[in-house]
Formats: structure tokens, sequence, C-alpha cells
């Protein structure tokens, strides 16, 4: 699908042989995925697959036969969906998968949208109010009967579907904004509010939410918690651990966690709302959060830039970060391949006219636009002659500051067109970010699994990510998961990064996908005294 | 003392009759406190104070005597003197109180620095290393001996020094920077490492501590830390909650939790150091920390201001927020009898030349020094021309820079000269904040406390504080500790927060001085789900 909207021209610089740089403009194109259309904001569940990895899509418990469904709980029975009925009133709140007609509507609440992980559940519930999940956690506890916890259902690691035949507790009806305090910025929510409604409201008000992410069309902000979500701009406004300042959750044993605070200060005693954020909701389900958030940049610029190579990405970012300082918002980082994946899947015009090895993309977030554009282009014309930076676009407006953010969040939807991906979400330090990518796919090639046909099952390896926060995305795309490829990723790559002081998982957690491998990144007494804490909040 | 440095001019503008405002320069008066150098910082610990508060300072047993004694903990005996002295092998690691040659070296370990708090410590541990502080706890948690961690002792609640005969473990030995990346900017720190040695090693290295406080140059990093401190840029770099990066604590049976992450983003498990921060070392000794440090500001301005009230304040601080946006580090509120007593104190001119009913410190931080200039000019005639504010004076250099941050910092310390204070770290919404300073003058001038000669035992009703965390700091300055005047303000000025959603401890944390008022602050659900924690890791 073409796009159908005009865009203005770009201004564009470019190296000349002596060093110095010129200016040029430069049609920009609009980024559309195809198929979708580019005025809709990308909606990670809007799209479909037809490659043989979702074809062959197999339950979580085929793909992973060792684990095992703990016996000690009971299974759903239809009292137990009548109890539900009557406690939750209204027919959108229970979708019944005991009856065979419902196999239809529980599907989606069984799948993530990678097509990696299936579930078994035969019983969803949306409740529409804190109580009601009290309601539902007390009476699972009392009549041992699973749950598992489900927001956007954005996740990339198989933490928000069942496994087995767990109760899927879905907070899409929670969705409510409660509050919000002009004087202090902080806005008060239901924990199923999608981040986008909510960056919406606040835009509004002059507002901005301190977390931004490829997903805020679909994901909720309570999983955003529960995940520790770090997103696109954590350098400038920092972790979700800094901006919330309260939560409201509930326990287990149906406990209501009332810790609404909306103040920045408050020190009367432990700070529980840590442990709830970044859970993954084993230890209770988010249901409300105040947070506190930035004032809206008066003046927001985007660059992108091709570079020879991630030592001139490195030197980049040294420079922007003491160039640009408190304007910075995102130093995001980009490899050829997929920038070439983004361009082969959407078939539009690419930024810069030629390939580099890699790019960045660069926005500032000030309060006057003149002296951020100043020092942004002291910024661009230091990368330039120092020959750091080869080529690059500054947006000129709004609309072509998306267009460039597209060919960074981009790339997850493009992903999702070649078939399955497996991703690894990691932390490095920045010396040693890329290399992952290299060595990954070096070793991959070496068994003999990469290669264009469909006999190889990988097609691409590729990382992108953000370096503000030593933050890579290393995605091995393949045609098909395999065990093979698993096991020659597995736990090669987690070996990689405990070697170098990294952390396995940065901002997506834990999951089903990586559960077993969290000695790679914690000892065995910080695991000991999680499952304490695990048990002190839901003994089994 | 007077002052031996020459100061240049500062900058100083009036608002003229006609509403607009000119430019002139002023002589700005080197503050110091009579009898403490100017040239030193002021270390909290290096003033005495002879006034009747502290002739007749109490054992905090006897000024609350409903305080119990656990009989479940053991006396320390020479059998367990002699044992640590064979551990921590050094002569200066244990001071042994069991001795009467000792008591004068003891005493300082058994008071605050306020003469509020008073404990019966017969030992004081000073372990080097983490593994001397597991193996001081896992001993005192057989032998059942009460402990209490110390960092510098300059907290405000009593919650680093003994109320019985606990064992001080002082962590001041343990005062190693261990490491700085200057690519992360990330620093790892033993818990009793200065806060201003931190800060004068970053200087040297283009960065700074992201926490400031008027008590730096004694305080230490471990003690900032348990208390979850706040200071005076949090509004710009944020909490505690969001710079540490890693931990390293001991709990009370000797687990050592060794969790040094040295990355922004590592989402794998409960976040258990979160726990710690703001514990007030109830479930563990903080003994080393790694916290990511912002990059030094090129330019640094500070203006003083002279406003007609407390709404004028206010308006101050919303434009400063909007013109000021992300180079705006510190607003600092101040009443004028804040100023008076610094005045009296020190003898030293003012700032401004006339007194007025409030002062503000406005701090702005960045990386362009003509940037910064001209948006804070833009601020300062706009607040000028429209009245918000009478009178100020701009800083032309590092040195008059300081020099206005000592009228505020030197609050604390010009306050001790008086006698006692009782003191109230708070946190209300900013449209309430002053008016409770207000409310209890009001009600203590009701009750015949306050007055000008000796039969009074009230001084003076004082406020400052942090308008961009909403933190007021009420002062209750008092020629001596009494039952009366506590009984006027305790529990009211609980009630009084309480009903404005307020916190009644915003950064001091609760200590001693107000574990019993926690239920203003928190629900009973809290504070039972905080028992449990508790007793999980220290049960009695």
């Amino acid at each position: 699908m073409s796009c159908s909207r005009s865009l203005s021209l770009a201004f564009r610089w470019v190296r000349t042989s002596r060093g110095a740089f010129n200016f040029r403009h430069q049609q920009l194109s609009c980024l559309s995925i195809r198929a979708i259309s580019t005025t809709a904001p990308l909606h990670i569940h809007e799209t479909s697959s037809s490659t043989s990895a979702t074809k062959e899509f197999k339950f979580t418990t085929d793909a992973y036969p060792q684990l095992e469904r703990n016996s000690t709980f009971s299974e759903v029975t239809s009292e137990h969906v009548q109890h539900f009925k009557d406690l939750l009133g209204a027919q959108s709140a229970v979708i019944d998968g005991l009856t065979t007609d419902a196999a239809d509507d529980i599907e989606p609440f069984n799948t993530d949208w990678m097509k990696k992980y299936r579930g078994h559940t035969r019983l969803v519930l949306k409740p529409q109010s804190t109580k009601e999940v009290s309601q539902i956690l007390r009476y699972c506890n009392a009549n041992k009967l699973a749950v598992v916890p489900q927001g956007g259902n954005t996740g990339l690691v198989g933490g928000g579907v069942p496994v087995f035949d767990e109760i899927v507790v879905n907070m899409s009806r929670m969705n409510r904004i409660r509050s919000f305090d002009e004087n202090s910025g902080v806005i008060s929510v239901d924990a199923g509010v999608i981040l986008e409604v909510a960056e919406k409201y606040l835009a509004d008000r002059n507002c901005i939410f301190p977390l931004d992410l490829g997903a805020k069309g679909s994901c909720h902000i309570g999983g955003n918690l529960a995940t520790n979500a770090g997103g696109l701009r954590l350098l400038r406004y920092g972790s979700l651990h800094g901006n919330v300042l309260g939560l409201e959750a509930v326990l287990p044993d149906g406990t209501i966690v009332d810790d609404m605070c909306a103040l920045r200060k408050n020190n009367t005693g432990y700070d529980l709302k840590h442990l709830l954020i970044g859970g993954e909701g084993t230890i209770g389900i988010i249901t409300g959060a105040s947070i506190i958030c930035p004032q809206r940049p008066k003046a927001v610029n985007v660059a992108y830039f091709g570079l020879q190579s991630y030592d001139h990405v490195c030197k980049a970012f040294r420079e922007a970060k003491s160039q640009l300082s408190e304007i910075l918002s995102a130093f995001e980082l980009m490899d050829g391949r997929s920038q070439d994946l983004v361009h082969d899947v959407t078939g539009l015009n690419r930024p810069l006219g030629e390939s580099y090895p890699f790019y960045c993309l660069v926005e500032t977030s000030g309060s006057n636009e003149e002296h951020d554009k100043a020092k942004l282009d002291d910024y661009l014309g230091h990368v330039m002659t120092e020959s750091i930076v080869d080529d690059g676009v500054l947006a000129q407006d709004e609309t072509q500051a998306q267009s460039l953010w597209r060919w960074r969040e981009g790339i997850t939807e493009a992903l999702s067109h070649l078939g399955g991906t497996y991703k690894y979400d990691v932390s490095i330090p920045l010396t040693d970010l890329y290399r992952l990518v290299e060595d990954t796919r070096e070793r991959l090639t070496k068994a003999g699994l990469v290669g264009d046909d469909g006999s190889y099952p990988v097609r691409e390896v590729l990382g992108y990510g953000h370096m503000g926060d030593s933050n890579l995305h290393l995605n091995v795309a393949v045609r098909q998961y395999t065990k093979e490829v698993e096991n020659i990723i597995e736990p090669w790559v987690y070996k990689w990064i405990q070697k170098r002081n990294g952390s396995i998982s940065a901002e997506h957690g834990l999951g089903i996908a990586k559960k077993k491998f969290i000695g790679y990144s914690k000892s065995d007494t910080m695991i000991k005294l999680m499952k304490q804490l695990k048990n002190l909040y839901d003994p089994i």
C-alpha cells in the first residue's frame, strides 16, 4: 500500500570529499508496512503471518515437553465458571471455553502475538474493578485454581499467556484514566489503560508519558509495569522504578495493596511497589498506578544517520551525550540488515540514498527550538567533519520525524512478516554490544543453518537497540522454530552475556522463555531470596 | 569570623515602580557560620551547642519511657567483645564500652548530632569489608545480640543511634571507591564513602553524584540509600530508586546479597534492592552500591529571589518549570524567618538589601552557557515584569553561587545554634505546602508557648524546603525539648498532613521519631505487609 500523505522535504546533509559537509534537501518517503494503513499506528496485534513458523504453531506444552503442570492445581469446572459468571455479571466479562462454541473466542487469549507460545486455557475473566480482581484471586486461591494475568499480550517472553489451563485474568476492561493533577503532572490510571491512550490524553494536557515503546498501540500500562518496560527514552526520563509514585495491586490471596501515593517523596517504610514492578505478575496483579509525567517538550528534532562501523556508532553516541546532553531523548542503533528488512517489507524509499552497515536515530527534546537546533547543528557538523557519520537526514516536521521513527519501530513488525523470530533482549557493556550479533551470525552460519532458500531454517541475524541503555535486541529470524536452531543459540548466548557481566533480559523479563536461564544473570543466593519472596506471597 | 575571601560583584536586578526591571551590581557577602571557617564546608558534626536543650540531654529511654527493650535480646559480655576483637583484628575496629575508660570514646556513637537521641551502647564495631559485616551479623544473630547500623550519623529521626544497648555497626571504615566506568558513568562504592568524597572524585571525571544534600560533608552514601535521601536536586536527577543500579548488603542472618549490577536495564526477577533503599537498615546493612552518575553540567547558574507571598513562590515555580524546563536543577523555598536566622547567626550581609516574607533559590544546570543564560534572562525578565518576584540576585561565578546556596544549606546549621529543634520533614501537595508552617505557628502561639525570652519553650517556627518535590521542612526551634511542646504538635501535625494526602516523612525516614505515627501515611494493610517482610528477614 502506498503512502497517501504528501511529505515536505527533509533536510539532508552529506560529507564532502574534503571532510566538510553540505546540506541538501531530499524527498523523505512515508514508511508503511505493506497491507497496514500508514495513518494508523503499528498495532502489533493487527498483523497476520502466513509463514511456516506459524502454520506449525505448536502448543507450548508440545514445544517444551519438560514443562510440567503442577498437580496441586485444580481443573476448571462448570461450577467454577458459574461462580465467575455470577460474580462478574456482565456477559462480556467471562469467556467460557468449556463449551466448544467458544473455542475461537478464547484462542487469542491463549496465544502470544509472535505465535511462539500457545496455552490450553478454557476460561478468560475480564474484571472491571480492583474489587473484582480481589474476589477472583481470593476464590482461585481458595480453590487452587492457577491464573495468569494478561495485559495487552504484547510481551516477548511468553509471560502473559497460559502454558497449561491457567485461568486468564485479562485486564482490558480496567481501562479508566482515574485522574490527572496539572500542578504535579501525576496521572493515575487503571492497569488496563493502553499506553497510547494515556499518551494522547497527556498530549492534550501538555505532558508526556515517561515511557514509550513500539507496542504502545496495544500494550497496557499495567503490563508495562509488571515487565518493568524500558523503551525508547529511558536515557532521558529514567526507569519506571523512578517514575511510578504509587501502585495498587492484588496479592494472590486477594489482599488489595493500596499504595496509590501521588508524592515524589514518601519515606514511610519499605517501598513494596518495587517488588511488583518487574515482578511479571508472579506475586500479584497490578490494578492501578500513579505515575509522574514530564512536561511535553516544546521542540523535538529527529535525525537519522548512516555510519560505516559499530565503532563509529559508539563515537557518535559519546559525542551526542556530551554535546546534546540534557536535550538528548533517544539514541537508537539499527544495523544495516534491520533497515534492509524494513525496506524489503515496505518497499519504500530509504531515508538515505545509499546503504550503510549501521544506522542511528537521534532524537532531541527541549524547551527552546532555536537553542535545540543550534546544539544539534553543532553536533551534526562535528560528527560529519570528524568523519564519524557518513550521511544523515534531519526531519523538518513531526510527520517526517514519525516517518524516521518507523524505520526503528517498524523492525519488529517487519520481522513478523518473515516468520518466527528468536528474540534476545539483552544488556551488555557498550563496547561489546554489537559483537554479540556478529558472533551469533558466525555461529549459526558455521553450523550451516543460515541461507536464502527454504532449506535453511534461519533467514537472517540482525540487531538493533537502545545505545543509551546498553540494550541490544538480537533477532534471529527463522522460517520455523526448531530445536536445532534453538540448541545452537541457547545456552551459548547466555554464557556469552554472562562472561561480559551483562543481563540476559534487559527489559522484556524472564517469562517462559528465560526462566530456566536466570542463573546466567543472578547468583544462587539471589535466586533463593526470590523464591523465598514468591513463597511468602504465593505459597503452593 | 569574617570572610577572608574577596568576592566579585553579583548581578542584581530589581523591579522598578513601573513594573520594568533594572540590573545593578551589588557586593555579595560571603556567608560564614560564626566560629566555623568559611573555607571549609559546613560539617554538621563540627559544631557544638551550648543551649539548655543540649545541657539537659536525656537518654532516649528517659525521654520516651514507653519504649521497651526486647527482653529476648542478650546483653553484651566481655566474651562477645573478645570474639569481635579476634574477628576484626585492628585495634581501631572495636570500641569496648564495657571498660569505663572508653566511655568518652563511645559517646559520639550513642548520640545523634541534634542532641535529641542518646543510647546506651557499650560496643561499637567498625568492619572494613562486606565479609566482616557478614561475620558480625551472623554472630549477633546466633547470639541474639541487637545491632544498629550507623553511617555518618547525620540522620534526623534517630534511626542511626542506639536506644538501648544495641551494638553499633559503624560503617566509616568501609570507605573505598571501588570503581568508576567512564563510558557508562557508573560509580561503585563502599557504603561508608562520604557523599562529598564521591562528589569530588566524580568532579575530576566530569560527572556529578545524582544526590546532593546539606550534610554531604559527613553523611555516608550507604546511609543516604538506607534513608532513601532525596536532597536538593531530585526534581532534575530523580530518586535513588531510579539511580541506584546495584546494591550489596548483608541480611540479619549474615547472608551477603550481592547484586552489584552496573546496567541500566536488568529485568531478571524481583528487584530486591528496592526493599533496602529506604529500609532504614531494618532488614539488612547496605555495604556497597553502584550508582549511575549524570555528566557534569558545563554551565551552572544560581539566582536568589525575594517574594511577597507563598502564592508568588508557587507562581515563580510554575514559570520556572515551564521556561527553564530541562535545565532547572533546583527550586528551593526559604521563608523570611529562616533567612533572618541565618543572618542573625552569621552576622553577614543579606544577598538582597531588604527583607521579604519569602525567598527562593533557583539553580539551572546545562550544557551551553549562552543558551542557559538566555533562558534564565527570559525567565527573570518575566517574573519581574509580572511582579511575581520583587528583587533578586544572580551569582556571577561559582564562589558566589556557593555563597547563595549557603543561605539555604546553612539553615540547619544555624538552627543548631539556637538549641533543640523539632523537625518535620513532610510532603504536602504544593498548594497547601506552606500553610502547615502558618498553622503550626498559630497553634503554638495560641497555646502561649512562643516568645522571645527564656520563659517560653519555643523560639521560632519556620519552614523551608524543596518546591520541586512538594517537600517541606517544618522546624520548631525550642530552648529545650519538652513534652508540653511535643504534645501540642504531635499527633496534630500528622493528622493535618493525612487530611491532605501528604506524607509524614518525605525524605528523612521514620526512625525512632515517627515510627509510631506511620499509620498517618500507611494503611493497616500496608503496615501488615511491612511487618511480614521484616519478619521474613529478621524474625525475633
